[in-house]
């Protein structure tokens, strides 16, 4: 098992994995974060041991599994950096969201030690402060490996995340990008158009001071942070437009029954979406 | 105050107002429901009274308020009945999501007599076994009164939801079904029509067995009644329809961003919207 890790980017799920972690392994925790006082504040919550700015400063802390937990977008230049600092042996993985080309960018740059993973969990809250030690206990991990992945790190990674509580799951790449654009992706997609609709028809009346009927729900997950959502958007573009275009043709359905008055219909295409809810298990 | 109240329809919002007001002013409560066994477990639940599957059967109840509680496609044609059988003091209102037009519609039926209301409280959840005594307590009860209405009718319609506990807010029939029409039609549409998506996306692979990243939440209200739905869309379609095509608007916006990769106004989009929803208060 690993006895040093390091997390680069300490928000939400970077936090709560070194709690995860920790307790799982009893391993030393070195974190990285562009920001000092998340670096700071991680440390006063006994979330990490040691903690700098910098990635370059792992080189002295020597760990043997690096976890990258920032924006997508940032991943390929923080491996390129890792490259050169890191020992040849230490594993890396992730927890981001998207999955697909972006595995086989980074193998091409870390090789068959990087292995692709993400938990399916997390909140609309952001930053380390809100980080919990629970927060993977009984949620799946999508562990994405390739014929490339070093077969030891894919073990090794799997059962950190299985000693952690999660359930873990293989799964190719692009199917992942695909199922979690639709199940994931696109409806945050939705929740941030929802709320800026409404600021749009919001002229002379502030309709949000209004927020009755299922809104506040409907729209929590629009309240997620932009930066780590707009690099999600812009790397699983091609999945997140096409489940988007779907949704868009549900939608002119449902508005043409509306129009038309077709009662029976609507009443079938309701019926038809709210049963199908109810099935989903709370 | 009201000694002989009736409620027409008996499921979650029709039980959870003969509850509260029973509780607030210790009157008698009779249920009307179409479906003997709602009306049969309202009676076992101490909910109602007496009750019965005909409004006609409310002749010798002869109560001094009734209050529509059934969908609101249904209104007009129970209105026509309730004039045959009230007594010409008898106020009439509603709970319904609709209002605007269908105002003047039971106003033409019943006169002033008749006072339009809609409470801001609800959930996903139908039938009388989820009603809730204090479901309306600290909750926003909109009163839409015209310049027709009967002042005593309304007074006392106000003063006894106020006595429920909820907080009374006068507004415009047509300034209603705007407003609501956006921050509560609107988003139930989207949400039907997500859940429509990602079954019409479950090709091979059935979505729903993914409901990680905000799925769940995102999607609750479309679990909500089909038929109560069906027929807010149709009552209040200009509206719902005038709102979806913002949201349109909104949402084109977005994937023409994420299309075109552009990462500075994408960021702002998203960092508008989710500031915005962060500014609600929980």
């Amino acid at each position: 098992m690993f006895e040093r890790v390091a997390v680069v980017g300490v928000g939400l799920i970077g936090g709560s994995f070194a709690l995860a972690c920790r307790e799982a392994v009893g391993c030393q925790l070195f974190g990285v974060d562009k920001d000092p006082n998340a670096v700071q504040k991680a440390k006063e919550l006994g979330i990490l041991h040691e903690g700098s700015t910098q990635v370059e400063d792992l080189k002295g802390f020597n760990p043997q599994l690096v976890v990258l937990a920032t924006p997508v977008g940032s991943f390929t230049s923080l491996a390129r950096r890792l490259r050169e600092t890191l020992s040849p042996e230490c594993v890396v993985s992730d927890v981001g969201s998207v999955k697909g080309r972006l595995v086989y960018e980074l193998e091409e740059i870390l090789g068959g030690r990087y292995v692709g993973g993400h938990p399916i969990a997390g909140t609309e809250k952001a930053g380390v402060q809100h980080a919990e030690r629970g927060l993977f206990s009984g949620r799946r991990f999508i562990l994405t490996p390739t014929q490339r992945t070093d077969p030891r790190a894919k073990t090794e990674v799997k059962e950190l995340w299985q000693s952690m509580g999660a359930l873990v799951e293989e799964m190719d790449p692009e199917l992942h990008d695909f199922i979690f654009g639709a199940v994931s992706h696109m409806p945050h997609a939705v929740a941030f158009a929802l709320v800026r609709a409404i600021e749009y028809l919001s002229n002379s009346l502030d309709l949000f001071k209004y927020p009755g009927g299922g809104f506040k729900d409907f729209t929590r997950i629009a309240g997620s942070d932009p930066v780590m959502w707009r690099d999600i958007f812009l790397h699983n573009s091609e999945q997140v437009l096409k489940s988007l275009q779907v949704f868009e043709g549900a939608l002119r359905e449902l508005q043409g029954l509306i129009e038309r008055g077709e009662k029976e219909a609507l009443t079938q295409y309701l019926g038809l979406a709210s049963a199908r809810r109810r099935s989903l298990s709370e």
